[in-house]
């Protein structure tokens, strides 16, 4: 008893000592990444607007992006999925090759108007550049695994300033249905670290502003039940659409910088000769009006075919931006079908199309708080469970595991 | 494919209109029972205030808790235990009569000043009734763990006026390092509709106030990681003497009652003759007090002596509320030696003493956004993970699986 406490103790210290230098180092290395991305990104943003032709070029751009991936990227093209696979099942440090090449790609992909997003950029950022540290510090697999989620969890809270929902969503995104916290303290540490780096460098995240949320009453408890069922299969059609057409294309076209170039030649002519700039991009301006006024009814669906349609053929940036504006935009006209404010179901539906497509409940929820303010908790907790519950089992990660029925009772000792 | 899809919709479906008011009649029966516990025990405490003599009574008042229990209620004397017990494995349902025992207990040694707390009561009460329910609608045994999981929830939540914590807790109480998401929203919502069945009886939750949290820099990080490791090390000295007390007097002492009217001698004596009245009973004011103005050094040790020789030989309550004070007034003395506000290192304390000694570090943050504010999360999020990591195995809960080693890189595929 008293050799294995005092083990114990030399362990934990072992384990401290170890582990929050290195989670600081990740911080670091994916804040920094993280801050010149969103610097690149603005620059990007503001060069199209100013250059409406530019989105002429998103074919040709399409077609580099694709042809850069095929000539250097084939080991690193499944990017997020990459990262959790080599979780779960550790088998070779991620090259570091992923970060400028997903760089470039979303950078490209923002240029020129792609729908697209970028969490999938700082995630893979964050990821790769920490299982950098493998080599440095000669780390075992076990060691790889958490140096990977502090990646991820850095990367997250860093782009979009949320430190407790990238802690979180660095364990949560790994299976379906259970969280594990054998990495909580690396993942809570790089998060909160990036985060700052981030701010440091001279980041803003965007603020957003919910004024008026309503007190609890049994109306508002199955208004957000109905609003998070719909949300949550939103996020299932999305993650389904994008994945159909991904292995359409894979199907249908051998060569891959072409998909990328025919979703470019559909995303510019729509959007050029419509005029629907409001879709393209990473789409903030939208996500702020949604808070603000009332939209279109098909604002949405609009969005979500242009992101389908830039990431379904193979622009980089991730999905989870496109999703805010989805879910935002969604919610912004559930509301006065529901009787509420709308930018109160623009909040939650932000948070939850994101819950449901990404499986994380958890994470989304404390996002939400981080975002909107300790009054939107259980509100948001409540949209992000149900969301959860009817996203299905296919979410925006293929290689999440998915450890456990959604909505099934089970009887299970293993824990 | 559709013939799955469509079978898991249905399932869906089933799953909803199975739990939803089955989680709510779990609200309704918890939140009403903590409503008229915490009526009660503002009774029994006024009175003891009143009639500072009644703190003599505490070694009858002891015998006669004991004595009920050995003679009602030996079943259910394993308390919290027993629920979480129940829910890894399944046997019997929970005899009603813990829910009446636990109240009497519990308001009995409040009534004569016991340093006890009242989520215990809160859960098992919780537990209990929703137990019931088995019976009512002939539910099986998959069908109890959720049950009982959101009856957890559900009188935690509305005990302390926290549901996103309860709905949280009574996932994460199960087990030590692991997460599971199956009973989700039924927890979610029997926390949520308890929290507001209690508001709606009248009661009113104690509100804390942490009027300066500073801004983020690498001393508050540090500082609050080292006051994370006595927190926890605090909550780790409390259980273990709390457990090792109570084994003593089970060892040494054959006849039941006889332990808590020792117990109450002692209380007594020491709490009237010193003139120790604040260490007594649930101890708010004491809590109040740390978040207002510095505190003597001792406080927290005092508090943690008089909770362990109430608990330990048998009173009846449960240790969170203590576990606050002493951990506020803790957080309250090392405020000044690491240069931060002691108001903010009170809240801190509060919530991860707790952590450490239930190994909640999830449940605790939220508990801190709930009372304390989004403002305080990534500090609350530092410091009761922390508080977890340094607490070891020993918790407040002896049936508590160990689900996963604590601070431990493993390779595991099973998720």
């Amino acid at each position: 008893m008293e050799n294995s406490e005092a083990f114990e103790r030399h362990h934990l210290l072992i384990y401290l000592v170890k582990w929050l230098p290195l989670a600081a180092l990740v911080a670091l290395l994916a804040g920094t990444a993280s801050a010149f991305f969103l610097f690149a990104l603005e620059w990007a943003t503001a060069t199209r607007i100013a250059h409406r032709e530019l989105m002429l070029a998103l074919p040709l751009a399409g077609f580099f992006v694709g042809w850069l991936y095929l000539r250097f990227g084939q080991q690193v093209e499944a990017g997020n999925n990459l990262l959790i696979d080599e979780i779960h099942d550790p088998k070779k440090v991620i090259p570091l090759r992923m970060a400028p090449l997903v760089l470039a790609g979303t950078v490209i992909s923002h240029l020129v108007g792609a729908s697209v997003g970028r969490e999938g950029t700082a995630v893979q950022m964050g990821g790769a550049l920490a299982d950098q540290l493998t080599h440095v510090f000669k780390l075992k697999s076990e060691d790889r695994r958490i140096l990977l989620m502090a990646g991820i969890s850095a990367g997250f809270a860093s782009v979009f300033g949320t430190p407790l929902a990238g802690a979180i969503f660095g364990l949560e995104v790994l299976a379906i249905g259970r969280l594990r916290f054998d990495s909580l303290l690396p993942c809570l540490i790089a998060a909160v670290v990036a985060d700052q780096v981030g701010l440091l460098w001279g980041v803003h995240h965007t603020h957003y502003h919910i004024a008026n949320i309503p007190g609890f009453n049994a109306w508002i408890v199955l208004a957000i039940l109905f609003a998070g069922a719909v949300f949550g299969l939103t996020g299932r059609v999305f993650a389904t659409l994008t994945h159909g057409l991904s292995t359409l294309m894979k199907d249908s076209i051998g060569y891959a910088p072409l998909r990328p170039f025919l979703g470019g030649i559909v995303v510019a002519s729509v959007a050029y000769f419509f005029n629907a700039d409001r879709f393209i991009g990473l789409g903030i301006p939208g996500i702020v009006d949604a808070f603000a006024h009332p939209l279109a009814s098909y604002d949405f669906a609009v969005k979500g075919l242009f992101t389908i349609a830039s990431l379904g053929t193979g622009f980089k940036g991730g999905e989870v931006t496109p999703l805010f504006y989805i879910g935002a935009s969604l919610g912004n006209i559930l509301a006065p079908f529901l009787h509420l404010p709308f930018a109160l179901l623009a909040g939650l539906g932000f948070v939850a199309v994101f819950a449901g497509a990404a499986n994380t409940p958890i994470a989304s929820t404390f996002m939400a708080i981080e975002l909107f303010g300790a009054d939107i908790g259980v509100y948001a907790a409540l949209a992000c469970v149900v969301s959860y519950l009817f996203s299905g089992d296919t979410g925006i990660y293929r290689a999440q595991r998915k450890a456990q029925a959604k909505h099934q009772a089970t009887l299970e000792s293993n824990w």
